[in-house]
């Protein structure tokens, strides 16, 4: 078991003898996280591993599997009560099915990951929810996002997607899927995406878009200073900064699409907070300010000055909102 | 007082002596349509009126207060029980504030209306309304969508605007300005809107747009057939259909940027139903199956099948749900 990737939001200190836990995962394209999460968001035995999603979902299943047997035996040994299992996954999910539809970071499809678990693990209560809608409940539920009355929470890693928390339920929209924001097209007939349409926002600002774009157009800035082989969206941002003239124009373009998507956010949802969560937001301090500048740009003046932008200061929200949304009592909306 | 567009929702038969009602009033560029709404979506003394919006503020306010004293007159003859005035308007709006802010299609911007509306009248509670969100709420109140758990109201008239219910309960974002889809940029640098910015979708299908468009453009397309002197969208609609060079382009256009962005909407909330209104909505049959084909093309197909798209049948619905607002007792979300 190796460390995660930051503090662990709490020690487990506070986490009584008795209380209720869910046992908790946030399944990424490159990492598997899990811990225990009691009320309040206290948390315990957080791990972090890597996903090796190239090995198949069976593969994958059977780590998942192992992973949570771990953390029952330290649930048991401190003497907590596993109410259930929540795991935040990339999607489209099928929620109420347990299903993930169709996760190309992962390279799965049609993967009946709630009902599998509950049989490999003999806990039945298992719920499947996206991973964006998990970080965005954590910022509401014990982040800085707790008095928002609409929080838009946004993942900005390999892919992009959103989740939105209204007086701190979580909105899902009719079927489970509200919050799709990476799917957004924003060109017409645009760049041909993950997902099979053209032109959304993820083939162009994302971990994957920024490094692929930069690839596809290599040829064009033969004078550009990015290291083409291992490239990574960090060096794609880091690029930009310094001048590059392939990375510049990518991260740019990338920048004017997230911030049109943003915009329309805004303006249908009206939020008061969008927190950033995911690999990228890493580098918020590079694009943000330019990011929201292209928002202000985009949006209606009152939508705008309305949200506040920010990024998450919880390492673990993926893990602390997929046990969260366990262990809450209030109805999604 | 002159008829009203089509049969009142109720007779009012079923408004019972002492029963609750809300004075309800629907505010529009062109008309301002009132009446009595009690419990149910029962009606009584439905009027609608020209607005005349070009006399100037002072004057609308003097004719809106004349009618609400015309419909307290009838609540009393009928024994009702006035419990407040409620009116959907064209935005954006500051509700909390009851504060028209800007409304290009009225010419007006900061006027405190529900201030006024109270001192005119003595009636303290004046809830002031998005028009958009008060038809979107009338057809989940008793309306055919009252069975949605995510309902989407599209307003498309001389502007376009839209309001989304969930679980049966307005949504209003943070600041109340949730549903601003006619402002939704999908051109960046493209036409300018009567709203200041862009390439908002207003900009190119509304009823003002598609008639400032094509007399914009007409000196491009000698040979359409078009009466620009009086040209109204549905003049532009019919040309359209039969091959107007001029009105197709202009039309077909406008179809797509609409499309885009009710894409964005399936994607990020998820509706179970989209319910079209005002003056365009009435030529749905003819642009609304092409108008879902481009849809279908922008969203994710989960979220568009979970999606059904039809026109509302409430030929009141405005003021149907500007007084079931300040009847309902659920709080706004």
């Amino acid at each position: 078991v190796s460390a995660g990737p930051g503090p662990p939001a709490s020690g487990g200190a506070s986490l009584q003898h008795g209380s209720p836990v869910a046992v908790a995962l946030d399944l990424g394209g490159s990492n598997l996280k899990a811990g225990l999460v009691g009320p309040g968001g206290t948390s315990a035995s957080l791990v972090s591993r890597e996903t090796h999603a190239e090995l198949g979902y069976e593969a994958v299943l059977s780590e998942i599997g192992k992973v949570v047997e771990e953390l029952r035996a330290d649930a048991r040994e401190r003497e907590l009560s596993v109410v259930g299992i929540g795991v935040g996954a990339p999607g489209p999910l099928n929620r109420p099915a347990g299903v993930i539809e169709f996760a190309p970071n992962l390279g799965w499809s049609q993967a009946p990951l709630a009902a599998d678990l509950a049989r490999l693990t003999g806990i039945p209560q298992v719920r499947l929810e996206n991973d964006a809608n998990a970080a965005a409940f954590a910022e509401s539920w014990v982040g800085e996002g707790s008095g928002a009355r609409c929080l838009l929470g946004v993942t900005l890693g390999t892919g992009v997607g959103a989740g939105t928390v209204i007086g701190g339920r979580l909105f899902t929209g009719a079927g489970g899927l509200a919050g799709e924001l990476g799917h957004v097209v924003v060109r017409p007939g645009g760049r041909l995406c993950r997902c099979g349409r053209r032109g959304c926002v993820e083939a162009y600002f994302s971990g994957w878009a920024l490094v692929e774009r930069c690839r596809d157009r290599a040829t064009e800035h033969p004078r550009h200073s990015l290291a083409l082989d291992a490239l990574t969206p960090e060096a794609v941002i880091e690029g930009w900064l310094r001048g590059d003239p392939l990375a510049g124009p990518v991260v740019e373009f990338g920048l004017r699409c997230l911030a049109l998507a943003l915009a329309a956010c805004l303006n249908l949802m009206n939020p008061d907070r969008v927190t950033f969560f995911g690999g990228l937001s890493r580098s918020w301090d590079l694009f943000g300010p330019i990011l929201v500048d292209h928002v202000r740009g985009f949006a209606l003046p009152s939508a705008f000055v309305a949200a506040t932008f920010t990024t998450s200061r919880l390492e673990w929200a993926g893990v602390l909102g997929a046990g969260g949304l366990v262990l809450s009592q209030s109805a999604d909306l």
